[in-house]
């Protein structure tokens, strides 16, 4: 008897970053067989438009795309389904809307996860896009816990982090440079040296290059706690 | 206006091998920014049950199962079609009667690229999976070009090659263990100390270990052919 949950995973913000959470969902697995895998169906849907234009610039909105994957993985009838993306939350409750599937909110799994994992630490560095901090949805949910939010300046976060993403050899291309990598690095230095008590990935880009077991300080990939929960409850473990 | 082509991947055979191949895709997409990579729909099929114990072993045929996914890729409107599996190309022939989507033969991939690029390496090491050796899927084609198909004896394909993917920690599973990988590793190694021109990895479980880069003779991964070829017509290049 199948009693293993369908899982529908929107993609392809960035396409690489949507492979990398893909690996993660393999790599904590309790599977042993093939036959041992939750059944996925993930889209990479090119056609989104750029998140962080979209909230700060007045680019054309991801909501017709996003809603487009939503209702595709709805008549696939996956039971769970899950953004490959971070800032695409910001779009989150709209999206829910349209949907009977498990949908969960990955800024309310970290919050969670800081506060009884990690209490003690208060200062948390954020690596997010643009767009994400703006917009904040992290800032709102994480300040409500009594942590206070640590950034990259302006001008590392465009022309280091963001640069990193965006650049034509970039994390988000298919030929990813030896300058994004070390320019994407740079901008992780940068951000551990502001006396931070732990850092955060809160973009999917950033698991593409930081497993994080050789930083000097803690480290939470969101991407991480979002895979573990999708996978708890396909194995019906919650 | 939209000219890229869509993809459909039938994944699971096995899941890790199935990412492994989706990340070829990305790697070799002519893109630099999220947009402009083609739409994929990537059907990982848990259902799917062994195809080497369906061919040799009277086993659960995959058929009605593969069917499915082609029907699913279907209604998804996808212009091609390509499953992460040699051995599951035994079935390729039934398959493809029941879509109207490109549905490219790897091991006819092969054996082109063999005669064109590698003229003079004609004893030929296969790492494929019993099931696909047995079938015969690699040896009548290769034989046609007059190609010297050498494999494992059968104690090492069954208990170093096999072994290495089907162990409960092996390259099938969701957490690969090292005594798993230097089997596998071991394996490659006594097919490569058999006189061979050129090694072929003819498992899609073979690309998550061997790159290739650092082996003695040349190296062909019919993973990576199928990928180029399908990109190559995604990108209507063909």
């Amino acid at each position: 008897m199948e009693t293993k949950r369908k899982l529908g995973i929107i993609g392809g913000m960035g396409a690489r970053a949507g492979v990398t959470f893909l690996q993660k969902i393999i790599d904590l697995s309790p599977a042993n067989a093939d036959q041992e895998f939750v059944e996925i169906i993930y889209h990479n849907n090119p056609h989104i438009p750029d998140r962080t234009q979209a909230i700060l610039y007045k680019g054309a909105s991801p909501h017709k795309e996003l809603l487009r994957s939503v209702r595709f993985l709805n008549r696939s009838k996956v039971d769970v389904i899950v953004m490959a993306c971070m800032t695409s939350y910001y779009f989150i409750d709209e999206l829910s809307k349209h949907t009977h599937a498990y949908f969960p909110d990955p800024v309310a799994l970290l919050a969670g996860y800081l506060k009884t994992s990690l209490p003690l630490q208060k200062r948390v560095g954020l690596l997010a896009s643009t767009g994400a901090i703006r917009s904040g949805i992290f800032h709102r949910r994480l300040e409500q816990e009594d942590l206070s939010v640590v950034n990259l300046d302006e001008d590392d976060q465009e022309n280091m982090f963001m640069r990193s993403l965006y650049m034509p050899t970039g994390l988000k291309s298919g030929n990813v440079s030896e300058s994004a990598r070390s320019m994407f690095l740079q901008a992780v230095d940068i951000l551990q040296n502001k006396q931070i008590d732990v850092l955060i990935g809160g973009c999917s880009e950033v698991s593409i290059l930081l497993p994080g077991d050789s930083l000097p300080v803690p480290f939470v990939d969101i991407m991480d706690l979002l895979a573990k929960d999708i996978i708890d409850y396909c194995y019906n473990k919650d």
